[in-house]
């Protein structure tokens, strides 16, 4: 009677999709092999390899499906690849799990990115350097939080970098002078209805989202509509079902596309208080073909994420209208466990809060990780 | 490491509560005997009675300890009273549990009410009608939601009345021609501090609550401050920690204590979108011995009870700005299965979307209940 939504993975974006459906009524089932699974806060959890075939099945029987996370298995697609019950398409998946096709796909659909050639050898790389100039060598595969990344600005660290990546098959982008990185994010439903957010600015430290602020600030009317169209002709080719994290670049007032995830996104965890509707239920109402909701800003939002360990609660929760998502993870330097959303009549103001916070942090911070 | 925080009560109250908490990153363990209790959605459950001697000893290790409804057994109330963990506290319980001590505590407070008398005879009622005229016979003990109730408007149909308490200690209460319901929502934290929501107009059908508006519309300043500083006596009086509802009628420009509730209440339910911060996330953090969060508007709300069945969500979720609560309960005739808000720029345009869902709820109900 009660509709049963499964969930390949159970991390924070796990717990967020459980915690958001429940809301809507479903039961949850999580299939995750870590036992402090943040999503066992909200779904029950299958403990198991993510291509164990029982575990499978049986989230396989659930009325709908989805993930937190690209890189499935193979096995894993195989088995719960169901036509009206999967989502996102096993389609943008695949593009997305490689950079390479990835790049190709942005450039068919005419949405711009940095210039970039395959890399299968030192010798590619050598003549990348030579066409390129200094460049980012990425594995093609199974990077994340800036992981299987290496800067290259002179020629004489090339083989070095290179050597790094242990043969893996990678790209070599053309390192952009970028003035900052905004993400789009847009959800597709099962009739083709699609919402789109308001365009967000991301800060990040060390390669990790330290910080996004909502709406991007000062980002042109002509660039907000250009990134949403760009987001739109993605979710359009794939035939795309569920939220969609579109990156891209601002460079010299044009924009370049980065990635994208086909998934919820952590720039886009403001929208839990600062949205109509956040991305978490409208990736839920997506995939359970609902209606979507309106994706408009509710008010200016800056997100922070809390890197390490929670800072002192007191602190945070001091300050008004900031929001705590604690994903009850053990604290571990470098981890992602949990972060702040702070909301304001302005974008002044919520950054106001926001800076607040961060005194919080840091100063924990620097008991927890010097 | 991670705090736990102790339910009573797995009800749909539990349940967004044990939601809450877990955003704040509490573990969340809730005793509540009915195997199907919303509250599972986000809590691992004792499945006991309330007064189990095992399931109260686990409750309470628990790190705090709450309660989702007021009829607490005696032996789970001395099981659990432990000064900075349990809240809130068992005198203000006490005093909820029975109508003649609970009027009594408002007119020593300055709380005005309508007038009463006790009655624990026939006779006791018939010298009620003497001296009151109209009058409601209500138990003093286990009335919810309009049971436990009868209105007595001529002498004839008294005896009948009275019958119907089965001898049930009660109280005699002056039936007032009162304009409208409405309750204020107040939260006090450990340490004192104290926070109000706005008033709410309650509108009630056989009983019980079918929508809430927030901010009550019209109500003047003058009484808006008068609602609000009985709820700040009454938390006080107390010491008070958690959320408290306060029901009153405004009869004739003035306001007359109906009940309090010593829990987070229906009538608050706008406050999950509509408040800065939620009744059910300040109630966990005062609990907790957080800080409070602020209880200002978000947004004008109105808030529709979902009875019997949850209506076509198709139908709910295509109205702007309109959140979905589905308890998960089984349908029921009658049953409190989950509610929806609707927030708007102004109280108009949520009421004309709640005008919206209500088109659907109706239709709905013709199926279900006829």
């Amino acid at each position: 009677m009660t509709l049963r939504l499964g969930l390949l993975g159970g991390g924070q974006l796990g717990r967020m999709l459980a915690l958001s459906a429940r809301n809507l009524g479903f039961e949850v089932i999580v299939l995750e092999p870590n036992p402090e699974a943040p999503a066992r806060a909200a779904a029950r959890q299958l403990q198991k390899a993510y291509d164990d075939n029982d575990a499978l099945r049986e989230l396989a029987a659930c009325d709908f499906v989805t993930f937190e996370f690209e890189n499935i298995p193979e096995a894993a697609a195989k088995a719960l690849n169901q036509p009206g019950q999967f989502a996102p398409p096993v389609s943008a998946l695949l593009v997305s799990q490689d950079r390479w096709v990835e790049k190709n796909t942005f450039q068919k659909l005419g949405i711009p990115t940095p210039a970039f050639l395959k890399v299968d050898s030192l010798e590619d790389a050598q003549d990348a350097f030579k066409r390129l100039g200094p460049l980012v060598l990425k594995t093609r595969k199974f990077g994340y939080d800036g992981k299987g990344q290496a800067v290259v600005r002179s020629a004489q660290n090339l083989s070095e970098a290179y050597m790094q990546l242990n043969d893996a098959p990678a790209i070599a982008e053309k390192l952009v002078p970028f003035e900052r990185e905004i993400s789009v994010i847009t959800c597709r439903g099962r009739d083709g209805q699609t919402v789109v957010y308001p365009v967000t600015e991301n800060i990040h430290k060390k390669g990790v989202l330290h910080k996004s602020l909502a709406p991007a600030p000062g980002l042109s009317p002509v660039l907000v509509a250009e990134a949403q169209d760009m987001a739109q002709r993605l979710v359009d080719h794939f035939n795309y079902v569920g939220v969609l994290a579109l990156e891209l670049f601002q460079v010299d007032g044009t924009l370049k596309a980065n990635e994208f995830a086909p998934r919820v996104h952590n720039s886009g965890h403001w929208t839990m208080e600062g949205a109509v509707t956040s991305q978490f239920e409208n990736h839920v109402r997506a995939v359970c073909d609902l209606p979507l909701g309106c994706a408009d800003l509710r008010a200016p939002s800056v997100m922070l994420n809390l890197i390490g360990e929670i800072p002192p609660r007191t602190q945070l929760l001091s300050i008004t209208d900031a929001h705590l998502h604690d994903y009850a993870k053990p604290a571990r330097p470098g981890r992602k466990v949990g972060h702040l959303t702070c909301l304001g009549a302005t974008l002044k103001e919520a950054s106001e809060r926001a800076a607040l916070a961060e005194t919080a942090i840091k100063g924990e911070n620097s008991v927890s990780t010097e």
